[in-house]
């Protein structure tokens, strides 16, 4: 068997654990990148944060994977010819623990668990009321892989589902809207708004005041998409308004958000630090192994971003 | 349409809301019960905690509705004719947020959410690794309703499933345990152990150090059976000594727990008020009004206590 050579790069602190993972799969070599590597006879490459001129200073590279499952960042890479295609991540393990994120969440604004966790500190016996999961209607912005794998699991609970993309889906169990014209209708009287979007020029700031307007009084907001889709200057007056009762965050603007930022010590904003999914190393590997190992017989690669739609 | 008269006691903390979705069963006529009310032709009685010398002095009584799923107090009630049945809370509503609970928990323990918080508070960006769910053992004991309807939920998150109860279940995806015999093996290596097991003499204390010393070192332990099941006593060494990372604990010894005891101030004991589920007024009075229809057509109750097994 020809052993596929997969270059690794601009995600070291996985590096690790996917040589760990790669042990196990034969038919691949990873190839950390280090200045000074012979770049020739390189097909595939693996990349999270762009690495300068890495893409352009490959001779023979035939598609670039995206490390995580939003592309946004290779897209605009100068150095990445268009003639390469972009492979989104999508595999069993990012999308499991993005849904494990995405109900944890769910759940604590469901049931309002900062409650429960202030009784607790101050030795305070409080049982308190929440609404049936029936009549908490939740909307995902997003039905692509993650936002449609988080709705088998909302509806499960029994939450009323609605979802947007851009263009209407056919997914049993959820209102579907579509567009820009259909936003607004969309997000009136959700109690939970979730983000799982694509960050394009489209969807940059869909998270902003006018919006949250239309939502229940004492909404959630949960953003597992990216920064950009956030107005953070509009966040913290809907806090303080009760337009919104709490928010939880995996992404921001600035990553590593600076440790000044007014969110870090806001009582109803759930930080995480773009940790609510990773790529399974094993899973994630194995997916890749199987794409290549389709374009090495002829096969078209699957996920392939599109650059105009920019995702 | 004869109105079904039933007596309403021990859970005045619920009053409110169960006169309010009473409204919408014309077949129930909810009478709540204060002292010198006429308690002739009464048939049914809806108690939580037991009212001294009530169910003596209902001369009609023909069953009791349990207002939880757990009925050990109504059991030891020395008030309750023999001939009586004792109907345990089996209802939508109630199984819904015991669920949720269990996941909500569950999730917490799985990616120890603690250690965002703390980074959080402190304004620091820390990314923190956890194991795919496939790869974390979880144990629920007690595989009645709650119990399967938690193991169901466990399983569409991919963690592999044990089951504990007093007679093996066939439950697909779920590796059974029965008997005191096999509690052992069932415990040898959890990394997440669940309590939903009724209050019996043989469940009483099931919760003690030689049972965590079986799970795997850090293992979480999540109690929303009732009280008597841990040994409390066991639990903080066990926390201490790092044979558990963390307990969720919904029941205690003695509720509410008094303002001194050590639980509520520890870090890695999240504590919330005998509040992981409640009956829901409107599904809960829908299932009574269900089973009083079948029982004046001459039908058998459901879910009826067994006095002599304990629940």
């Amino acid at each position: 068997m020809t052993r596929t050579r997969l270059l690794f790069a601009g995600a070291d602190e996985y590096l690790a654990t996917f040589v760990e993972a790669a042990r196990t799969l034969p038919e691949i070599e990873l190839l950390p990148y280090e200045p000074g590597l012979d770049l020739k006879g390189i097909d595939y490459l693996l990349m999270w944060r762009p690495v300068p001129g890495l893409a352009a200073a490959l001779p023979d590279l035939k598609a670039v994977f995206c490390f995580g499952a939003g592309v946004e960042r290779l897209l605009v890479n100068p150095d990445l010819p268009a003639h390469v295609p972009i492979v989104r991540m999508v595999e069993p393990g990012l999308t499991q623990v993005m849904t494990e994120y995405i109900l944890w969440q769910t759940l604590r604004h469901h049931r309002r668990i900062w409650e429960l966790e202030e009784a607790q500190a101050e030795g305070r016996w409080a049982p308190h009321w929440y609404p049936a999961a029936w009549d908490r209607p939740i909307g995902i912005l997003g039905l692509g892989e993650l936002g449609q794998a988080a709705a088998r699991k909302l509806l499960d609970f029994d939450f009323p589902l609605r979802g947007w993309s851009r263009h209407r889906k056919d997914l049993a169990g959820v209102q579907s809207f579509a567009g820009a014209a259909e936003l607004p209708d969309f997000l009136r009287g959700l109690q939970i708004l979730i983000c799982l979007l694509p960050l394009t020029p489209e969807t940059t700031g869909i998270l902003r005041a006018e919006h949250f307007a239309l939502l229940a009084p004492a909404a959630s907001l949960i953003n597992a998409g990216r920064g950009g889709h956030l107005v953070e200057a509009d966040l913290l007056p809907a806090l303080d308004s009760g337009q919104l009762q709490a928010a939880s965050l995996d992404v921001f603007s600035r990553e590593p958000l600076p440790p000044d930022h007014p969110f870090w010590r806001h009582p109803r904003i759930f930080m995480t630090p773009h940790n609510a999914s990773d790529t399974n190393p094993a899973s994630g590997l194995r997916e890749i192994s199987r794409q290549i190992s389709r374009h090495r017989s002829g096969l078209p690669l699957e996920h392939v971003a599109d650059r105009q739609r920019g995702y």
